[in-house]
């Protein structure tokens, strides 16, 4: 596309990219953008080096002016979005990218495999913080995703409150708190539970957290106060019924005089688990392959379209292809959240070509990304979670709903585009 | 976990770590081995660098002589498993490594990572090319997963038979045939469709493919062939109902003198929809979103367990964690694909630490990958796709049917442990 454009002289027509879903996931109420500091930082570094130059011209493809212009490429071009950690509805535009069509077209795989991935993530996340309603959610899904997304999949669930994850690496490049546990494995290098445990707590002190369901739940709990006392951090259990063991667990511990010591539960969970889990005595949910895979829904779904170009007159015109089930919108987009006078969300507008009327209550929703090619947006995380934590308050309650339905808020098109 | 069994000598005990699935994604009926290759290239280079071990002493996640250990960290065990490209059954020990404690607990979320995601695509891109009997899947799925995850996707998804990627990187550093395609910007670009055509034909050559369904098909492909004639390469589909579409517009193709350009489809293909296009003059499918996520199971569900140990008197003993319904097998594994006479697979035995009896026909399974540390076996993805064609070939037909079923052979283990 880049090697014909620059050929026949379209290369730099100034275009308007958008990245948006067409839907949510089934039943789902509503999606979280997460990517977008990521991708800012990807956009600065993104640069095509000689191996990868080389590579093209080997295999021949592209031509040698294409090859010129990649050795130079800078964006150079203006992008606008959505706030990192922000909630979307069908159609809401996400990126709003304006550059010349070349400079545009080439980011768009870099873009949407951020934004799919990380979106996918912490809109599974955000569902399970909700419903865990201030338990703290545990990331360890590293060894159930690719070893690259497995970082990226601990942001975007710390994004979506969750409040740790195993993976060390994501605390080291985005400074999220980490945690360990000790698995099952650990327990068996022992000649029995009583040394495993022993020798954990001799080396990681009494605020360990001691897994016990290796052999027998009920004896481990008793080995593992015996060896602590009620200065015992936590107990993990990672089989079984959970909910009924949690309750047993519980009891066990105040009965030997450990009623500060946590319960922490893991296996296979998902936002159902964890809602059934709710009415047991459960301190921390451990979450793996279900957050790190989107529960259900690995790919956001997100695509990247071409809806404003320069014309051969030089004017900007909205443009949208006409395939039969994906029709996009044309015409560039502005978005407001607007939000009744007690502050809470009741719909998407999307204005077409202009900016929608604040009725004063309401919250635009795109905010400057890349000015001229410099990022000018905040990238670290912790700015995203806080404004997580802010948009998903201003939902109204039928948002948190896990049951299958539609999504929160409708999205509204002021249609100005003639 | 490591620093305990350091600080109370249990870290060099003799261990055999195995990976296995212990099920199937629901349904299927058989998995891919598959990440093999790149698992043994991560552990080539898996250091712990001095970033890395100073965020681990700042934050004091570990003690001194475990920053220690982890400096000196080079893997001396060794490693037998699957051939990349192997099928795979519920139990089937996919990789067995023996080393001292700290060395195999230290890999396993590298190669869990690894083998759970490219597993995961290669299961799915199985289904797909077995059912498209020949014709060429190409994998786009890039923007739709992480985006280093599809670099990995698209190694996966050729080890088990697609023809080519659009992710030109999987070309630079796994030699995989590349190819491209024009989006629905492209021609949204040009002030109409015969520019953008006429365009896209000057600079790459009559061979190349027009996409025929951003605004019209018939026009667009009555168009295409008046400007690049009988020698145009090929048209792309990408919406509406792709079967009656393939019809229509081979006929018209036909018509029009052009008998010999190809029709690609593409529109969230799976191995479903590749089932029903089969019967539709399609020339080739290019798969996206369900490739790289794998088709609604986006982990293999692999797991890493410790199965045999020294004990405190020295010999190894087989350990197995009694957890309710997650209990394993302990002891060591040795495999073997029981053959008929004919060749065809039909049993997957599994011998407890002893080695199955081969019959004559049969292929043992294990085969050596690091000998003391080296890395013994080939890692390229050629060899894997080579031996994942040559191992379906002789699963039996059942195990190409893409309706829920059972796992194509049963795993027996020979159980031995005592």
């Amino acid at each position: 596309m880049i090697q014909a454009a620059l050929a026949s002289g379209h290369a730099e027509r100034r275009c308007v990219f958008e990245a948006f879903a067409r839907r949510l996931p089934e039943g789902r109420r509503y999606g979280v953008v997460a990517g977008t500091g990521r991708a800012l930082e990807a956009l600065r570094d993104f640069r095509f080096g000689e191996e990868e130059l080389a590579f093209l011209a080997d295999r021949e493809v592209v031509d040698r002016s294409t090859l010129d212009w990649l050795a130079d490429f800078r964006f150079s071009g203006d992008i606008w979005g959505y706030a990192e950690g922000e909630v979307y509805f069908p159609g809401s535009p996400l990126l709003v990218v304006e550059s010349g069509f070349a400079e545009g077209v080439v980011l768009e795989t870099l873009f949407l495999s951020v934004l799919n991935h990380d979106s996918a993530v912490a809109s599974a996340a955000s569902r399970m913080t909700a419903v865990a309603h201030g338990r703290p959610c545990i990331e360890m899904g590293s060894r159930r995703t690719h070893e690259a997304s497995a970082v990226a999949a601990a942001r975007a669930a710390y994004l979506a409150g969750f409040s740790s994850t195993s993976n060390l690496e994501a605390g080291r490049r985005h400074g999220i708190p980490t945690m360990g546990t000790a698995a099952h494995s650990y327990t068996l290098l022992h000649d029995d539970e009583r040394q495993a445990f022993a020798n954990q707590l001799a080396s990681l002190g009494l605020s360990t957290t001691l897994l016990v369901d290796t052999y027998d739940v009920t004896g481990a709990v008793e080995l593992a106060v015996e060896l602590a006392g009620s200065e015992l951090g936590g107990v993990r259990l990672d089989s079984g019924d959970l909910v009924s063991q949690a309750f047993e667990v519980r009891s066990q511990l105040d009965r030997l005089g450990a009623p500060d010591t946590r319960i922490v539960v893991t296996s296979d969970l998902d936002e159902h688990a964890i809602a059934a889990l709710q009415a047991a005595p459960v301190d921390a949910y451990g979450v793996g392959t279900k957050v790190v895979t989107g529960s259900g829904h690995p790919a956001a779904g997100m695509v990247y379209k071409l809806v404003s170009r320069e014309s051969g007159a030089g004017r900007m015109e909205g443009v949208a292809k006409a395939s039969k089930d994906k029709a996009s919108v044309g015409g560039r987009k502005y978005a407001l959240r607007r939000r009744s006078t007690g502050g809470e969300a009741t719909e998407e507008i999307i204005g077409i070509n202009e900016r929608p009327q604040d009725d004063g209550d309401d919250r635009p929703l795109l905010v400057p990304l890349v000015e001229r090619g410099e990022v000018v947006a905040r990238t670290d995380v912790e700015a995203a979670r806080e404004h997580h934590e802010r948009a998903r308050a201003e939902l109204p309650q039928r948002a948190l709903r896990l049951s299958l339905g539609d999504p929160a808020l409708a999205t509204t098109y002021l249609d100005d585009w003639t």
